[in-house]
């Protein structure tokens, strides 16, 4: 085993991210730290199973007790069955999965293993802190199980050194876990030229000038990253499948990707590619991609045989078809199902999955159309191809209906699709969340979506029992999201933006987890246990969407960015574009009408609960009101407010919450990494004075198009 | 003499534009044309001198008339001085100097050659129709007269196939020309990397990946399209220069920069660079460009000497600087003055100039500052400097204060720098006019502006009599203005952009020609003479401007355009920018107040005429209101419509004025050549399209800000 934690050359905690285990204050101040004394189990590992994983698992258990603990333990291997005496083994570790390992096995009772499958665990410490036992069903398992012990004990140190070390150790840990969704997928938006769309962390880790990177240790990096939060599957090139990118299925790139795979199956995750759905045509030469066509359909057999013989364990293809310019079958006058299920049968022997995205809609809108409406598309498309997917086949479905805005509803999608395996997709990457510019914990937003209820068998029927199968008793389902790192040093540009990867990766293996548990052990890891550290920046990790939301687009109306980039303010950026996203704001009001009464229809897509508290603009929420209704400047919100007062109050508050944001950053000079605080104070200051922009053009805008004033009689210019 | 009228390889009607001599209907119509008799003298053509301009005037004489009559002239060289009997050698056109014939000398009285000077030229027939004479000066006006000529018997012929052959030759031609303007110059916005900053006609004709062009060809045939019109100095890059034109000095691109020079030299067009102010630092490696620094003076005579060694009659250096984050001796608390001199004096000892632009403002502008008025900021930055620039600088100054709108004031600069050389500075290339791919044909605009009266020294002052140094009495004059020409094999994209070229240099040649009669001219030259043809092109060419005027930004405001790339509507485009262009429109009214009385005080850059004209609201024009004042939608023109329903009818009007243009052309069908007929069908198309979209979006915009309903009840979105 000759890896080593940090492969790329690059280091420092802002790399090293949330699995530093350094969890000391800054030398500069001079404080010391007394590192928590050594439990007894620490001084060995104790293993008999040879495997890729495993070993990983091992590596990572060394590596992070020597950094927790000052001394790295001793590895022991012995023959899978042995019979050595347990008791003359003590102190140590013993690491396992049920069928390898005898010992791990008989260290818990058949009850305990039975209610773990596959990448769940159980890690027991023994009463007489003399033995850690840690098991799974699977190796994935072992290593997940490795990460989570590493974090408790990390998280574990802080809390003893706030009661004192007199307490250490006194109560054994017993810890078991399942993961809730069964796919947990990142999806990376990098092309061979080494961009990334919307990507806000510099330049790809994968690829740079139309190659592959050679740099194969920042890859394991970001493998190591993405599995300790429980990520198991991951596309590594974007959506939008260009030229170049379309021959990564060929003998052009073939080994370059078995390369990179072969990185992340180090680490438990199965690498998938996006396919370019014209493939056929582009990379075949044939003359059609008709997906009834049988030389179409044995094009993408032969192709993907290839594919599987470079790459045993590839996990399928990613598709964005008809969408956005892209190809699709709507071009040879067949359904989504028909494209999907002629991917479908080419994998299917190798056990791979067709996941297809369900972001189709006109995107060469008339504007001045007011019929169509982009947020019934994914629902108009595929709510009819209910139970026509092949079984390996999942659907991809963003969080809500429009684009990943700061504020939308959530997809009706959700709950209407009972026969048919479906992932929720989230962005992680903040394209219209202040790109990594400014600072927007994205958990608080997941996690309202994931308690939505869709009532789609009645009451408790949330988004995140859609995700995770359970609901409908989907053979396939999960989480995918959109990536947020690059090559920068913090991976993520914002280094405060880390907390957002992290959150995914937890929040995929237990939505039940709370934004404010997840924002105090990123913290924590992060950072160390300073209590003004941990208060202060969790504070700002949980106000920060609230904040950023303040100061841009009102009452879930979304967009009013600049057209393209998306960054900064421009309330008519996309008012008289074809991309189907209005705000139809006029001297009288604002807002789009999607009621069945009076508007698109729109409301009708959710089940009935819903969709008759979206419609009535008595018991719609204040926060969607101008997403669901349009209404005049001066009508009243529950809150009390008018709209227009409203807008107006939230746009000098939030410039004035995210002023104070950087003002809180700045006290904790000296108590977090020089060069970490140096980097998000600079971004702080970018926010407060961009704040500023977006306030002073919002209410600009909305005080010479209604003419009402200002209640407080505040600068408007 | 080897050379030929077309160099390229590139050929027909759309290549050869107003050159090709060839007056013929197309052959697809069966059309036959009588060829008009050839007059007695186009058989021989005499000349005694040896000289390069002089020698591209007999290839273009010979071409020409072999073009017309269908048989090339024979040329005859004789000893400068030679006594051959004059009687003997004819019938013939004799072509020369006044130095250096002297039986071209001798057709003239003293009198008659005492009436022309430099560029200036004389034809005359003799009344036996048996000899032409073509007499000047300068080889120049030689080269000039010869262009002079063809085109008169180009249109000429027309006249006659109207009234019949009889008429044919009964008045023999007497012409005498005097260039009203000096310096009559072309600027290329033209990028090494083959890209042209606003360029709407195909890459560069000049580079491509960072070198000079290897097809001189091409050069030379534009050389000739710009000698046929007068232009007499060309600028070969970018305003703004790049890292790599910096080089454009140095060895690097010197001898690249000679072989073009070349070109142009043989059609008496003098050449200039456009040179980076910071060529010290970036070129010269010094740590200042500071213009009053001994190292930096030095820098620049040194590197201006190897310039004139390369190329002796080298025009000088053309200079954007302190604008637009371009550098400048503001950097070095210098004023412009001090820069522009420094670099005079490095040119003087060759007879160079310094071109040096006066579009100095703040680009970084907060759109907050209602204060703070871009139209101002080249009066404020120039004014103050008149009489401290060396004589051999010339001030470029942009037609209007802002940036070349389709409408909106004229400079007060001009008028106002009585002890300085001025050129006005013209924009061919339609930026904000439609960008080739609407029609515009901008000439009667320029002649607004030239016939606008300053008042400088009373009544008559007119600004053409400012540009051509008369007023003042100035030793440097003229017009200057940025090209609209690329690789497209119709040099300007859009065929009849062609006009627009054509009309510049004739309207620098002599500001007195009609719009209409250049027009006429332009339209005969390149189409032929079939009535129909010339009455409809002609027709809509006159109509263009006003057509795009009444579909875009009303009464003088300007902008409304996309950022960027400028192409297209976008109301609030650059309304919360950094560039200084606003409408301030809100639910009452719109425009920007410049008033003295209660704005940013810009009208009092006028003379007191003209101050107060603007400064009221009842004299100033209508379609300049929104330049000047900010007024409610319901304020009532002279046209004794609102605001508000001036901008409804217009926009109504030019949408239908767009379609009624294409339509007009497609009558033409036939008539005209029919890779320039689709090619016009196929822009006109786009243009009628276009046409509505910022009808509706214009529309949409201030209904929805007013609230006010047309009066027709029109459908507005």
């Amino acid at each position: 085993m000759s890896q080593t934690t940090v492969q790329s050359g690059l280091s420092g905690p802002q790399y090293e991210a949330w699995l530093g285990y350094h969890v000391a204050l800054p030398e500069a101040k001079g404080a010391t730290r007394t590192r928590t004394a050594a439990p007894l189990w620490s001084r060995h590992i104790d293993v008999k199973e040879q495997h890729l994983v495993i070993d990983t698992a091992l590596t990572e258990l060394k590596q992070g007790l020597g950094k927790l603990y000052g001394e790295q333990p001793v590895i022991r291997h012995s023959q899978t069955q042995s019979t050595d005496s347990d008791e003359q083994r003590k102190p140590s570790i013993r690491v396992g999965t049920w069928a390898g390992n005898n010992q791990v096995t008989s260290a818990f009772t058949e009850a305990e293993r039975a209610a773990v499958q596959g990448e769940g665990f159980i890690i027991r410490e023994h009463e007489s802190l003399q033995e850690m036992v840690i098991g799974s069903e699977t190796p994935q398992g072992v290593l997940y199980a490795v990460f989570h012990l590493l974090r408790e004990l990390t998280l574990k140190q802080g809390k003893s050194e706030e009661a004192g070390p007199a307490l250490d150790g006194v109560k054994p840990l017993f810890i078991t876990e399942q993961p809730v969704n069964q796919l947990r997928m990142i999806n990376q938006w990098d092309n061979v030229d080494g961009s990334i769309e919307r990507g806000y962390a510099g330049r790809s880790i994968f690829y740079e000038n139309g190659e592959f990177t050679q740099d194969l240790g920042r890859i394991r990096d970001y493998a190591r990253l993405l599995a300790s939060t429980g990520i198991n599957a991951i596309s590594i090139n974007n959506v939008n499948v260009h030229k170049q990118e379309s021959l990564f299925l060929t003998e052009r790139y073939l080994g370059d990707v078995a390369k990179v795979a072969a990185e992340f199956r180090a680490y438990g995750i199965r690498l998938f590619l996006c396919a370019n759905y014209a493939s056929p045509i582009e990379v075949g030469g044939l003359q059609t991609a008709d997906p009834l066509d049988d030389q179409v359909r044995e094009w993408w057999n032969v192709q993907t045989a290839k594919v599987y013989a470079a790459i045993p364990d590839f996990g399928g293809y990613v598709i964005k078809a008809d969408s956005e310019n892209r190809p699709g079958p709507f071009t040879y006058n067949r359904d989504h199902a028909d494209g999907a299920n002629m991917l479908a049968e080419a994998l299917r022997p190798f056990g791979g999955l067709v996941i297809w995205r369900c972001f189709v809609y006109d995107c060469k809108q008339d504007w001045r159309d007011r019929t169509t409406d982009r947020a019934r598309a994914a629902y108009d498309h595929f709510k009819p191809l209910d139970g026509r997917f092949a079984d390996n086949v999942i659907l991809q479905i963003k969080n809500g209906p429009m684009d990943f805005q700061v504020r939308e509803a959530v997809s009706p999608l959700f709950g209407a699709m009972e026969n048919t395996n479906q992932v929720i997709e989230f962005q992680i990457t903040q394209e219209y969340t202040g790109q990594q510019r400014h600072l927007a914990y994205l958990v608080p937003q997941w996690k309202e979506i994931l308690d939505f209820d869709t009532y789609a068998k009645g009451k408790g029927s949330e988004i995140k029992r859609i995700a995770d199968g359970s609901l409908f008793q989907r053979q396939y389902s999960g989480f995918a999201a959109v990536s947020n790192i690059g090559a920068d040093a913090s991976w993520t540009g914002h280094p405060l933006a880390q907390a957002n990867l992290y959150g995914y990766g937890r929040l995929g293996w237990n939505p039940e987890l709370s934004a404010e548990a997840i924002a105090d052990e990123w913290v924590r890891l992060t950072f160390g246990h300073d209590e003004q550290v941990v208060e202060r920046v969790t504070g700002m990790l949980l106000s920060s969407l609230d904040i950023y939301e303040n100061y841009t687009a009102p009452l879930g109306v979304g967009w009013m960015v600049n057209p393209d980039h998306h960054y900064g303010p421009n309330v008519d950026g996309y008012e008289y574009s074809k991309w189907g996203t209005y705000h139809f704001a006029d001297c009288h009001g604002i807002g789009v009408d999607r009621t069945v009464k009076s508007g698109t229809g729109y409301t009708s897509q959710y089940h009935a609960e819903n969709a008759a508290r979206y419609e009535s603009l008595e018991t719609c929420p204040d926060e969607l009101i101008l997403f669901f209704h349009h209404v005049p400047y001066t009508h009243v919100l529950h809150s009390g407010k008018t709209v227009i007062q409203h807008i107006y109050d939230t746009h000098f508050e939030g410039a004035a919450q995210a002023e104070a944001l950087l003002e809180t950053w700045r006290e904790l000079e000296g108590k977090v990494d020089p060069v970490i605080f140096n980097k998000v104070a600079t971004l702080q200051e970018e926010q407060a004075d961009h704040a500023k922009e977006w306030r002073d053009m919002i209410n600009t805008y909305f005080y010479r198009k209604s003419g009402i004033q200002d209640e407080q009689a505040r600068k408007i210019y």
